[in-house]
């Protein structure tokens, strides 16, 4: 064993066999390696592998019987008892996260539930910090909006981890397919952008740009809706008019592929916008380019959000039932926890979203 | 002991003991009162005094020492450890508490710390009980948006129980003047509101009605500043140009007086809101009533939040730096955890607002 970042020896090897025990390859009752196998594999003196054990018994994830050896402690009955859950969240204070944390912090208080709040801000490595944090602590279930999921994930590993210590776990927003039959409360992406391509043709457009998130299977769901919903009403898909762009690059790209767009006067008489946000942004850009919605050019969003209303004309979107999504989650969540066999038992609710009309497109 | 609610008697003598411990009336390592006391005090048999007695040890609240008598657990080196804080505030998904919860978050996860969560929709009902749950729960602090701040509370008991248990806590956005001494980050709410009825006077208004929020501290305080303003502007302060309203009141009251006022012709050429929500929510009664902002009346906010820019008239309004405040409670927090004279160094952090001047004003 290396002593890599100054960190002492004993240390090392307590993180290591922590690490072994939450992520579930040392489980509760099983008998660890003995100190002379500890000794001889991690090259270390018996007083540091004793010091390892004895800080490791203190804190709770061993106990030695003596004469016969150090085993792991079983934490499921104090977890069991904890009345926590983990929520974690890509992001908690924007757009419409807060009103998805309000239904499930609605529906968990009501159950005497109290919910741990984490938040990534979409990044990977926020997002293993919280599962390791969470793992150690006792919490009897989680509700996780996956960070990028449209991305190879490292964090994969977790959710077996999860699975081990019998934590269920209900996604939100996203999933991966690498995990297609666990509890999850989605929208229907693909149907909801089918909605709003439909529409537009059926209002006779011809020349749809379609702005779609890369890092998460929403915008990939949404992209697809947009690709069928091409094809099935005769227009043609180009891959020219799709705009991709990913978590790091939103307040930029997307918009400055549409000025080029509209500066090289690139024939496109609708935007198809990943979500409100984005079509949000998209005003301020087409009043400098002097175009006006929807005389010159229709664009949609995705969400049903406070900006959807909020726009210098009031953007046709897609619903998004928020509070209830919150709620759903957290419904299905407390039925896993009460359901010894949830494993075998998997929920899975897809909400069909609705086409809303509004200002933001006309016939052409 | 009555039994009430049809539970069990050794359950209401549980509880009690329990909330004798949670509360601090019994101190970790005090002896609680013997069998033969308990079996007298509540007239109960010995079997049930034991039967809760025995439910309590297991659950880590008391331990018993043979021969010597049964003696209230420590609970306070799990505590110290649990890298948990609770959070309270009276709203979760609205207007600006997203900011200021996403502030406390990035604080606390940069150091390692969990929020636990809690959401009372401004009710002290479910204080009490978001309360209770944190004293049984391992918190190592608590940020806490006190629930109608203004009024009479039954629960500045708990407050006692903090302080006697040492778990450190920061008072957010109000407080109470029974616990003035205490740690917090608030707006200087008096100071905010003088700046923009100042403002309102030296652009020549002669009848600003104030409408002020009657049940917690901030309301309480704009209305002084209101009042301030206009005696050293030389205005006459009048109680029927103010409009009081608690928070069940909310969606109704402010609107329904406004619209009395002006029917019957009430001369009103500026509405001071308590924040930019009865701002904004004010526009759509005055363009119903045919007032054009602010031609025929100026509007103004407090907060500078989102709706203001979203008016159909760009609100003029106050700071607040949302975040910034949530950012400044966390820390605070964290240096009186690490602090074991906290109770003697509190540390209370006054914000100065700023007058942001939009398009809702104009000279009279």
């Amino acid at each position: 064993m290396q002593s890599r970042n100054n960190q002492p020896k004993y240390y090392m090897l307590m993180e290591h066999l922590k690490e072994e025990i939450l992520m579930g390859r040392i489980m509760p009752g099983e008998q660890i390696p003995s100190e002379n196998t500890l000794t001889e594999t991690h090259k270390l003196s018996r007083h540091t592998v004793r010091k390892a054990i004895s800080m490791l018994v203190n804190e709770g994830y061993l106990y030695t019987e003596h004469g016969r050896g150090t085993f792991c402690l079983s934490r499921s009955s104090k977890r069991n008892d904890s009345k926590n859950i983990g929520v974690i969240m890509t992001y908690i204070s924007e757009y419409i996260f807060p009103r998805v944390i309000e239904g499930i912090e609605r529906v968990l208080s009501n159950n005497k539930y109290s919910i741990i709040l984490k938040n990534t801000s979409n990044i990977l490595n926020n997002e293993a910090l919280y599962f390791e944090d969470l793992l150690s602590k006792d919490i009897e279930g989680l509700i996780i909006e996956p960070t990028k999921s449209a991305l190879f994930s490292n964090n994969l590993k977790f959710y077996e981890a999860f699975d081990k210590h019998n934590i269920p776990y209900v996604f939100l927003h996203g999933d991966y397919r690498e995990l297609e039959g666990k509890s999850k409360v989605v929208l229907d992406d693909v149907a909801g952008m089918y909605s709003v391509v439909e529409y537009l043709a059926k209002l006779g457009h011809k020349n749809i740009v379609g702005i779609f998130k890369a890092d998460d299977t929403q915008g990939i769901d949404r992209h697809r809706g947009y690709a069928k919903a091409l094809t099935d009403t005769g227009l043609p898909y180009d891959p020219d008019s799709v705009i991709w762009y990913h978590t790091e690059e939103q307040e930029i790209k997307p918009f400055a592929i549409i000025k080029q767009m509209l500066e090289e006067k690139r024939n496109i008489d609708a935007i198809a916008c990943y979500n409100d946000e984005i079509a949000f942004k998209m005003f301020p850009l087409l009043n400098k380019l002097g175009l006006k919605v929807p005389d010159d050019i229709s664009i949609t969003g995705f969400d049903d959000s406070f900006l959807s209303e909020n726009c210098p004309v009031k953007l046709t979107t897609v619903s998004h039932p928020k509070e209830v999504l919150g709620e759903e989650a957290a419904k299905i969540l407390l039925q896993l926890i009460n359901d010894k066999n949830y494993k075998n038992n998997p929920i899975q609710k897809i909400i069909i979203p609705k086409l809303i009309i509004k200002d933001s497109c006309r016939k052409r």
